[in-house]
């Protein structure tokens, strides 16, 4: 895709500005302001973690109440596991927003993502919202994806543009966060903006459709961070209003924010922190949905699996491990049958007749390939995305804080 | 302890016998045949893993007629995802032992550990069977704990005494497994055996709660391999038969098979490979048991938390972020502290006033501590074993085929 037209791309009714607040020691920007137009949808989801941050607990609120007007996100310190000052700091954030944008802190939802248990530098952030105020423009998303970065080690966006009722509708995203490999302080953060005109309600089910859909089918070692959030905005700016699912336009709007999550959560994982291998773990023939991503999680989420991963070492023993750990009870291990992309491993439960180690190797010495899973229980399905378990994750995690 | 005493201990009514079969390309004993004398109880508890091996399913058939005479260990190969093949290896494994003991095939049960998938060499083990029928002996527990080890740095072994109605009793145990870390191949075994009189149901109670107590508090990833298995013999050469726990001499019986189990799980875990650290997660102020033990694996079993273990960094930042995911929606946070030994590093959900990052360090960087969290919920209390995530641990897990 072309990079200047990610970087400028056309959402009608949502205006950003990224400056450096200087939140740690380092010369980039780190927070980012994004005002949305009067009358929009905006929608969220939330990390269900009981020490969810402060900017989290203060942006539940905030969003309960409607009629949301702007998104303040910094990067470099969390505000988590911060008590009643983190609290405090977060909204006092959400008040200088206010009073440089003419609304009320009510109408603005905060976001940090950074280092957990160390309290905002709370005085650089209220000097740098009023600048921010004022350079608030519309082609602003390519800096915005830079500018909440932490470990990422590139900036994440995505857009699509549809037709509605002849109408131009733009669906842009950005997204944070190193995968499920630092699930504790990379705190996942993706913003998707429509200039698409959707009703609350519905905006409601499509932000849980969509991360059900993405972010939720990376494997995160089960974890969510203090700070995970995904907002979906509907700015709507342009035509009519979206109400039910059996509106005619429902679909195609769906399909292209879908698309723009699905982009953004694979964008995390290929940028999972030491990862070399980006990996779709595919389930056929469970009996249904959550015992198929019962089953794909256990083995995306197997460090021994991910280990094998990183080794290009088409282990399958770790494989029917973890299928038999997913389904401990009552999985017949003769209907199993296991394939790397093309080429069959296991079949029956065992070796297969054909199958030969350097057929597997080549699958696994590839950069992306996917591990097919039939269960032979029934005809659901369920795929996730995954990637390896390198050294570099170690030496990244084991030093991070130095 | 004193290793000689260790490895020539007396326990009346076992005798073991440990030779080379060349199950892989080594030179070491890898086949370990265990006589249990007539009239002894046998009790084990095996994987959950639906994938669970072919011996374990020979094992679990035998074990259920009762009349258990010998027991066959091999390392070097699981005999797992072997299909009906490996069925019959592991049964003809039983009849080759029979033949050579004058018992029944039934009376045997088979155990294996090591790669999966791949069939057992069977003419070589069958070669060395008899040969180790004639080689019985009561002080083969050293060489027993040798032999069946696989990517085990040391032997692990442990022993206690004590005196029922004035008899010596003894209990002696051997364990292999290189704990969490590998568990599609480690596949904990560990062998238990005590020289006092113990009805068969009160055994197999038994059991059950010395494992519980030692080899289901290590962390495991929550993964139980396709091999584990633990058993524990009473060969009755001495005293009476205890009946119940309401039995005078049960207690203490009970406390030593305890004790041998907890030092083996402890030995699994502090030989885990890579490992450099040996910590005891220890959950109080629990609603329940249940509720302990899931905040301590998750805090046990989170990567992060382990990685930061490593590094001799006390991030507690992990440390909340586990225990937030563990108990996701009705914890009061604030009510939360958190001691690294005596040091307290969180309290009341954010940092404690008196912490330094210094105290912390100190702590992190020994070789053995205990991380205790009081979550200020109820009155139970769990604690278990982990250790750290290593580079090495990668690079084994990476490297283990090749």
């Amino acid at each position: 895709m072309d990079m200047s037209e990610l970087q400028f791309p056309s959402l009608k009714g949502v205006r950003l500005a990224s400056v450096p607040a200087n939140i740690k020691n380092w010369l980039r920007d780190d927070l980012l302001l994004v005002e949305i137009s009067e009358g929009a949808s905006v929608s969220a989801t939330f990390t269900q973690n009981s020490f969810c941050a402060a900017p989290v607990l203060v942006a539940k609120e905030h969003i309960a109440q409607g009629d949301i007007r702007a998104l303040l996100v910094n990067a470099g310190n969390a505000n988590a596991a911060t008590g009643t000052r983190g609290l405090s700091d977060a909204k006092a954030c959400c008040a200088a927003v206010a009073a440089a944008m003419g609304i009320r802190a009510e109408q603005v939802l905060p976001f940090s993502t950074g280092v957990i248990g160390e309290h905002l530098p709370l005085q650089r952030l209220l000097d740098a919202i009023p600048p921010a105020a004022e350079a608030l423009a519309g082609n602003g998303w390519g800096r915005a994806a830079e500018a909440i970065m932490t470990t990422d080690t590139r900036p994440k966006i995505a857009k699509r543009t549809l037709k509605i009722r002849g109408e131009e509708i733009a669906v842009v995203g950005i997204a944070k966060g190193s995968g499920m490999i630092q699930p504790n302080m990379a705190t996942m953060l993706a913003y998707v903006a429509t200039d698409a005109t959707v009703a609350q309600p519905l905006l409601d089910e499509m932000v849980r459709d969509a991360v059900s859909a993405s972010f939720n089918r990376v494997s995160v070692d089960g974890d969510t961070s203090t700070n995970d959030a995904c907002v979906l905005i509907a700015s709507g700016a342009v035509g009519e209003s979206i109400q039910t699912r059996s509106d005619e336009s429902y679909s195609a709007l769906m399909r292209a924010i879908t698309e723009v999550h699905v982009e953004l959560a694979q964008e995390v994982v290929k940028d999972g922190e030491g990862a070399t291998k980006f990996v779709t773990v595919q389930v056929d023939g469970a009996d249904n949905s959550e015992e198929a991503l019962k089953v794909a999680f256990e083995v995306g989420n197997s460090p021994l699996v991910k280990t094998a991963l990183y080794a290009s070492d088409p282990n399958w023993g770790r494989l029917v491990m973890a299928i038999g750990n997913a389904l401990p009870n009552d999985l017949d291990t003769g209907k199993v049958n296991i394939f790397l992309d093309r080429v069959q491993v296991v079949e029956g439960g065992g070796r297969a007749a054909d199958y030969r180690e350097e057929l597997g190797e080549q699958v696994f010495s590839q950069s992306e390939f996917t591990v097919r899973i039939e269960l032979g229980r029934g005809n659901a399905s369920e795929h996730i995305w995954t990637c390896d378990f390198s050294r570099e994750y170690v030496t990244i995690n084991a030093e991070y804080r130095t």
